[in-house]
């Protein structure tokens, strides 16, 4: 199986650290092909970095050779609802794989992103995908999708500390690390904190997996019904 | 891995079918053992046979050897929640498996289960998890459980032009099949009808996988938390 | 009138501490017969218990002399809608019973329970019946079920200070008291807070002669339809 | 026990009739006051009648002898708030007390009322109240509410067959008659098509003595706190 | 154009100073006519007031000559649905109009209202709109309304301090004033603190305009379809 | 005031239209700026036009001269959330515009739009602005973009057909034209229905002249706070 994995950041490095922890995550015989566009926003924060970022992240899809399902590794899920009008193989965004799960482990999560200035989008997503109801609260640890590049930084002191604050305040069952580039902090605080801490990249690989394994598809009728072949040609 | 497949209901010759189904979609290297309790009721439909099952499906997990998931085979989710208290592995029911895979690869899913009676429970545990505004609509077919068990019959006729209602009048991008002995009729009705057509079993079953192949557990806060020792005692 | 007050756990002298406190609340000619299953969880302290009482509820119902309708006196509403399947007299869960009630004397109420543990299942009937829009907040006391039956315990001085809590914090406007065993504290925790403090067993009592004084029956339509014969049989 | 029963519009023949349900479906013991404003509109159809009645109703509660409870015996619940900040007894609308008892006693229940003018303001009430999760809908009969006071209409025919519709189309388990008019229609009706069929103005009245016969009191906090003395005064 | 600005309380000053408010708001060539009814409550704190002031208001509104549009200059929007019912012209209310911009200029907003006992009808009204999925919270400032009319007062800054709080604890991006009294405060609050503070008043009167200038108009079906003529004679 | 006036997709002569359609709307002293990108899909039907035509737009406003307020004109308020990052004056889509605008018109309105494919998206956004609560169905007329551009079409006829629908069906008592290019047919089938029937692009040039007139901007903090200098300079 072939997933491609698409970091819709420029950001070559955190497309290699998001591919690592993907082939980490995935199933032996999974091959994981991680890319990110050329071009456009070196990291996701916000709306405006998320729409920039949404050519490139079409293009890769459309350029890309086959692939068995499709991961949009930023925490915007963005341009999820464009990519599944590209192909019918399953695309997953590693926001919406990470909220799944962590409704079907707990009764109530809450989310630790980055900065404050990305809530609103998440929130959104929680909203239209349902899960609103299950979510606690979108806290920001107003660590900068950057810095968790940094070795050395007190960036896993901060989110740990708000996620001590979502237990307390929120009574949060479970928690989701609301970053790509947060995938490797998972297990250290799952164990230090006592309950399931998600990161969006491993189960969006598993999920992936679980649905192309079983020969899903991506609706072709309404909303994702592929575009007509004179405008593909025209935007590829 | 062992995957737990429980049939809360006390017909053998669907757990068998059940079993058979999870075999079919699990990876290689899965083992499924699929068990039911002894007693209890025949078929689930509705709250009341739902409540009489819980006892013996939850005796059935207190009593089995080591397994990496459970999953609950029937559409009802029955006994979801207090199944969750006695296991820190994942425990998924085949209801939210098929909804959960719906909502990633449509817009707006439909569900066709058996008889009207089955309707309500199912629209509570949608609007549970949060998944009722991603529904467009549960349909009954009128084909009850039993009913599938016989060759011959013209259930799948009968669930086929509720699947084509549920695209003219509900605008459904996709259709989940709202009863585990349904599995087998997913692959014939998705190709007649052009969309995705879900059976729980199949999506649970590598649900399951790939949430226990990433180590996730189910949260041991608040309202899963494991009952005390005594309390397992008496009634184990 | 006579009225079937099922306590679901097995513990008697709640039962009697129930039965007493529902003969406070009911009206003259009113007979209440209070119960509970011979065996079963001792305490009803979030799903697991829930899940193993409802047969022994069921059976309760089943084997009653005559009753004009049934309450079940635990603040989870444990089994309510199996219940519903096997009567068509009204079927009241002390829970529901004073959200309604709260619902109609304040625009606002919180809930004061007991372990955090239960919070979730409260929530989610909140959720279900709708009442969730009118519910400030379900809190815990962290005061178990059987502290309650203990004299000189704090339990009823840790419960008002989460009232206090819930006035301050939540703007509630009225408090409901989440458990079957706090119901003699509701007059003194509503002088001493100034605000309509409702125990769900007085509540279900009246609510239960009311409907049963009009006539008025559980709908034998839909998801409330009797099972069939055999299968009561089979199961009795 | 002395129920004030207030009808909100000023058509004397209407008020009897209230009345005289409501002492029907009173216990004995109860003493109902049936009283309607001297001036105001004759019938309440649509947000215009009911505000211009709400001043009538108020100056009712405000200059009647003692009372136990009050009831609005207007299906819209005129001027529900405003009243509860004049007393603190109990104050129940008559829409709302069957809403209340539907959502107890069936999955699912719909409404029939009078004109499609009145539809919104129904629906704003259960939304507000939170039952319109319980609600599959509000339909109109397009009987008109003084057609209900003549003997020989065929107004009892067309309910029906809006029932008959709400049943079909809604699969609603119960129904909720829409106006204090219809209240003596609610037995034939129900054995006619078979489900409960609630009467607010019966449904008010035993509310009503059960939450007076407990000692409950409308919330003195928040939103409800009794206006100014100088303000009542100036309007008394 | 001609704006009729009715504030329905019967402080003739309050309305003075709101009809000065909505002079400059409103665009050149707009005429303002403030009004308010002769009689009923001197301040509108609450459900009582509210419905008190409404005769009044409609009374306004139809021994007006003739407008181009109508605004509510009450914060609870009082009397908005009844009024929509006398005339086909716009009736804008200040709250809704001020959420509405709140709405399209913000992610999530606060509300900063006067007292307490305001706050559940403001909620009510926002749930109604749908907008209380943009608001973080309504809060009250517990500054009278009549405390606004007074100089030397420090009801300013007891604003701004609840202002500062919904910053920091509701993350609020934009704060609604919701009270009449408070437009003259709006400028001087948003450069304080760094975010659109909204009034509702200028609101209202440009949202007025705008209707009004495309030749919009009330729906004349359902809801808000005019009363038959006697009822309008029996009661103007 | 100067509006900046986007149509997002790169088709001239319906910038033309639309800018005509906005000059018409708009008031006397207000310039309309119409442009469209010079590249990127010549409609917008669906979620993969939306995502490729949104850096065009935000281009369009990054490159313009000064302007008071900007208007997305495109029904499903294409890049609404980024545009708003990159200015503090108010953006406003022509969707949301007449979906606020509809909700004070009327209790209940219905969108008339395209295509089947746009339905999900114009879905969402409700969702989403919270006025899902107050639309009663969305609807497609089957009508593409590119066909309301060609005289002599019957494209006119058969949205009027499917307004008939909403009304009888929907019960609705106003209608939302769901395309930018409808913008000419409102007034037709306002006086046609009988009902308030909105188009986008002239509600949505007058509340930017309200806002804009007022001084008001959209807010600097938390999801809509202006991206650092460096990005901006990059993807400029």
């Amino acid at each position: 199986m072939r997933l491609l994995v698409i970091n819709p950041n420029s950001t070559a490095s955190m497309t290699e650290k998001i591919g690592a922890a993907a082939r980490r995550a995935a199933s032996s015989g999974t091959e994981v092909v991680a890319v990110n566009p050329p071009h456009g926003p070196v990291s996701i924060e916000g709306y405006y970095d998320e729409a920039l970022s949404v050519p490139g992240l079409l293009h890769a899809i459309q350029t890309s050779p086959a692939f068995d399902a499709v991961i949009i590794a930023c925490f915007d899920d963005t341009g999820l609802d464009a990519a599944r009008c590209l192909t019918d193989r399953p695309v997953i965004g590693i926001g919406e794989a990470a909220y799944h799960f962590a409704a079907m482990l707990s009764n109530k999560f809450s989310v630790v992103t980055t900065l404050a200035r990305s809530v609103p989008a998440l929130e959104h997503n929680l909203h239209r995908y349902g899960l609103s109801v299950r979510c606690a609260r979108v806290r920001s640890s107003e660590v900068a999708v950057l810095e968790l590049e940094h070795a050395g930084s007190d960036a896993c002191a901060r989110i740990s500390a708000e996620i001590g604050r979502a237990v307390e305040e929120d009574r949060a069952e479970a928690i989701v690390l609301g970053c790509a580039g947060m995938a490797d902090l998972a297990d250290q605080l799952a164990t230090e904190h006592g309950l399931p801490v998600l990161d969006g990249v491993s189960c969006a690989v598993r999920l992936a997996e679980a649905m192309a394994g079983l020969g899903l598809r991506t609706s072709r009728r309404g909303g994702y019904a592929p575009p007509p072949a004179q405008k593909l040609r025209a935007t590829a």
